[in-house]
């Protein structure tokens, strides 16, 4: 388990070759195993097959990348451009989730004091799906720097569902236990002590 | 990894004994591998021993979950009421999750179309804790039906933190592969393909 945690990487550099026919549901029938406020399963798979919706997810990324770019601080903006920040040209598998708060699913149990619990279910089934994907190999990359109302209208998606992430999965080009913004110098990880606090 | 993933549940039955010394710990640093949005760690961990908030977080779940069991249909209010929706009288540990949208590690990338990336990575690591705690025979409960404002004050933490999640962990009175909310006939999981739509 420590190790699959370890290696657990955000990935952006894929090889070219398209995972195994059936991969991808595989996948998300894994992160359906997740947990969810009230048993409501409200997360919402949308698979990218489409080569013109891509291409307009690639552009979607570098319009808001490039704003990203710009609202840098000269000193770090060098650094930024010098990220791999998606992986949407290499990568053969493309998939976007979202959240329907709408859902009737569960009967609403534990969400009236925190509805985003929505959400966060959604967000449990990226991460498992993340780990399953990662046992076997396959990488996924989060895509956050988009808009999402941009995705959603691409996708053509119900107006209720919040938009949680776009992904890309394949097969990582290298691997290494250490974050990629980690080896470029954006960041570095803090011991947990930092983050823990008793009463 | 499908064991794993199909064996892990919400737990609200716990044994009363407690875990061994530091286990707690070394499940926050196994969260702390999560993946975050620009390697941010916006997860804050607070590990709650105290008596006297214990209780006031136990007032605080009673106030909402009586909300909550007044606002169901009649038809579904004698099942609500038959549910339970916490451990919180026998967990040996208690833990709250908060997320801090205010810190600078990271840099902020990553967060500028996005700025609830930050309470998703939290939530990540909070459900690689769930799948590490499980790994380990030891189980995990979510509470949301409690007021993020009262445990914040209870806790006494920074204003700027989000109340993810408030927390119980032990070890299971019993294990089952089905949810409970499914065995109590509040709800049921759909078939994955329910959730898949293509584009």
């Amino acid at each position: 388990m420590r190790d699959l945690l370890v290696w657990r990487r955000d990935v952006r550099h894929f090889r070219r070759d398209p995972l195994p026919t059936g991969t991808l549901e595989e996948l998300i029938e894994l992160a359906c195993l997740a947990p969810s406020v009230g048993l409501s399963q409200p997360w919402r798979f949308v698979i990218v097959d489409d080569e013109t919706v891509r291409a307009g997810v690639r552009r979607a990324f570098a319009k808001c990348n490039a704003e990203a770019l710009a609202a840098q601080q000269p000193s770090r903006s060098a650094l930024y451009a010098r990220l791999k920040l998606a992986g949407l040209e290499a990568a053969p598998s493309h998939l976007a989730v979202f959240a329907d708060r709408t859902t009737e699913q569960g009967h609403r149990l534990g969400r009236l004091t925190m509805p985003e619990m929505i959400e966060y279910s959604a967000v449990t089934a990226v991460h498992t799906m993340w780990l399953a994907a990662r046992a076997q190999g396959i990488g996924m990359g989060w895509i956050s720097i988009i808009d999402p109302d941009t995705v959603a209208a691409l996708l053509d998606v119900p107006p209720e569902w919040k938009f949680i992430g776009y992904f890309c999965l394949g097969y990582p080009e290298d691997q290494s236990s250490v974050p990629e913004l980690e080896q470029e110098g954006w960041e570095e990880r803090r011991p947990p002590a930092k983050f823990i606090i008793r009463r």
